[in-house]
């Protein structure tokens, strides 16, 4: 199945839910919005274009769930639930994105008939979940052919179906060059603090059938200097006008890593991730997530961290558009200079 | 007390147990050589300098709990009793130097007196621990002034008095310019894969008083671009005649991180760990550590990895020289070129 699935027998939503990979799977069933946004939240959905597609059928949901006998209450109604959704994680820009898409449904909708504009948005939020497939498929394509025989590829984070409604991003180009015969090895980084690497793209690459290791994030370097990768690949949670590459903690060091040994560096990101209203990426804003995802760790069975400790946690690190190849997208594949590049992407 | 220190009302060793930090305090009294062997093999005491003078102490233990009755005797059993202790980590350099040390007190120690022995000999153990103090300790005071009121502070691993007898290499810096009343602030790198950092450096901070925050290692990256890190610390298990630094994995990208945002990132070692028949960093093996130590995670009580995934786990990277601002040792401050400065503190 899909990362997020609407389930038209029982008129719900399904996530995947990726706190339990990979010792378990698990579906889980949305209800209404709340819970929507609480999924988002909690990391029961990850990933930018899953947020985007869970938050879509959260509008949906709020539609189903709301008493309104009007469309003015039903609309009151979808701009709460609106306001609600896109407060789950302020940096992912696909949140918004599909929110606001989402509105603009309600807006544009015709008619006085609070059913019609129920069914208008569910509609619209399946559009949105279907067109991501579409998109990341495009995308994996175009970055496929960047991807060598023999490669051996670096790759940071969780970007692959479980990021997004299928695909995913960076993971599906490694998919795609996967199934296209390409022999390929995959250095995992584990990525501290949630390890959505060792847990959730290990599971991935052992469903299609990629040999890869876990790596230590700090390993990386190691296998950058030595020669022993010839391929950096992450995605984005939102890219600048300019190119500058918000993503995953660890990112920057990563791409500097990559940049010093002159090993390519790939973005791999839908259009709808470029926020061209964005000049730079000291612009973009970068969650503080709580300090207990790194202090909760316990190792050889012992707690990890003093009782008392406290920790910091960002989400998210800004890497400058000097040290990234190329950004893949659906609609090509952009190099610098991005500012002229990125544009041209949306013709 | 120190790490590693000798009782002298009680004539045993004591050890911090360092595999029950940070949750629990416990000394380990350690009653005969036997003990001493087996504490170093079971990691109850680490860090290069401590396992040396522990190995030393262990000699002075042969000797007590000999029965001998002659000098002869007693030579034959710590000659045994040396060999033991050397094989506990047949790696560790400092180990074989401490041991090898002791026996050469043992042949050049005149009369036939094995009472008489047996007190030289703990004597010279007492002299490999006061001589790492105080190494140590002017380490801490070269590189103390390099230290300004109001820094932020990233570290990397455990590098203080836990490594060592006490003080330590970077962390005796930090502890250093704390007592000299400058206000300072340490972001502890946790220090994947064996977590030094959170379980050791963040213990050691709190027993200073000194305030911190523990971060994961892909976080250092965000504060060194954000501006919010003046100085990056770290010490060295080897520096190249050329001023490459072969250090815990995850030093290269610190210091590539703190490079590229014009952050001084500082090398602590004594002269000791500067290998001048090593050209180039690229000539130091790289010791592979089991992959266990990678996959051993669980998170939020749940296994972090897939049951049967592979993971890699090299334990060192090699920091260039270029990115290292300045190398700090008991003997003075060594900036580039490192080539003639090292040697210049060999007198």
């Amino acid at each position: 199945m899909r990362t997020v699935e609407w389930d038209y027998e029982n008129n719900h939503l399904q996530l995947i839910d990726q706190r339990l990979l990979p010792g378990e799977f698990r579906i889980l069933r949305i209800e209404d919005s709340q819970q929507a946004g609480m999924a988002i939240r909690d990391m029961v959905v990850r990933g930018a274009p899953a947020i985007g597609a869970a938050a879509g059928f959260g509008m949906a949901l709020a539609g189903m769930r709301s008493k309104a006998n009007t469309v003015v209450e039903l609309i009151a109604e979808l701009n709460q639930a609106a306001e609600e959704l896109k407060s789950a994680r302020p940096t992912a820009v696909n949140l918004k994105w599909a929110v606001d898409r989402l509105i603009k449904t309600v807006h544009d909708s015709e008619g006085d008939d609070p059913e019609r504009l129920r069914i208008d948005i569910l509609r619209a939020a399946q559009q949105i979940a279907d067109e991501d497939v579409a998109i990341n498929m495009r995308m994996a394509r175009h970055g496929a052919d960047l991807i060598h025989d023999g490669d051996t590829i670096i790759h940071h984070c969780n970007t692959g179906a479980l990021a997004a409604v299928d695909w995913g991003t960076a993971l599906g180009v490694i998919r795609m060059a996967h199934q296209d015969g390409k022999k390929i090895h995959i250095l995992v980084d584990e990525t501290r603090p949630r390890l959505q690497g060792s847990r959730l793209t290990a599971w991935e690459l052992e469903q299609y059938g990629i040999p890869y290791d876990i790596i230590p994030d700090n390993a990386a370097g190691y296998y950058l200097q030595t020669g022993a990768a010839q391929k950096v690949l992450f995605g984005a949670d939102r890219v600048a006008a300019n190119g500058d590459v918000a993503n995953k903690i660890g990112t920057y060091k990563l791409a500097l890593a990559a940049f010093d040994n002159s090993v390519p560096a790939y973005c791999v990101a839908p259009t709808s991730t470029i926020d061209r209203d964005t000049a730079r990426g000291d612009m973009i804003p970068i969650e503080d997530r709580p300090q207990a995802e790194v202090l909760a760790l316990t190792f050889e069975g012992r707690p990890a961290a003093p009782e008392n400790a406290s920790a910091r946690n960002p989400a998210f690190d800004i890497t400058p558009e000097r040290l990234v190849t190329a950004i893949v997208t659906e609609n090509g594949i952009a190099f610098p200079p991005y500012l002229t590049s990125l544009s041209g992407l949306f013709g």
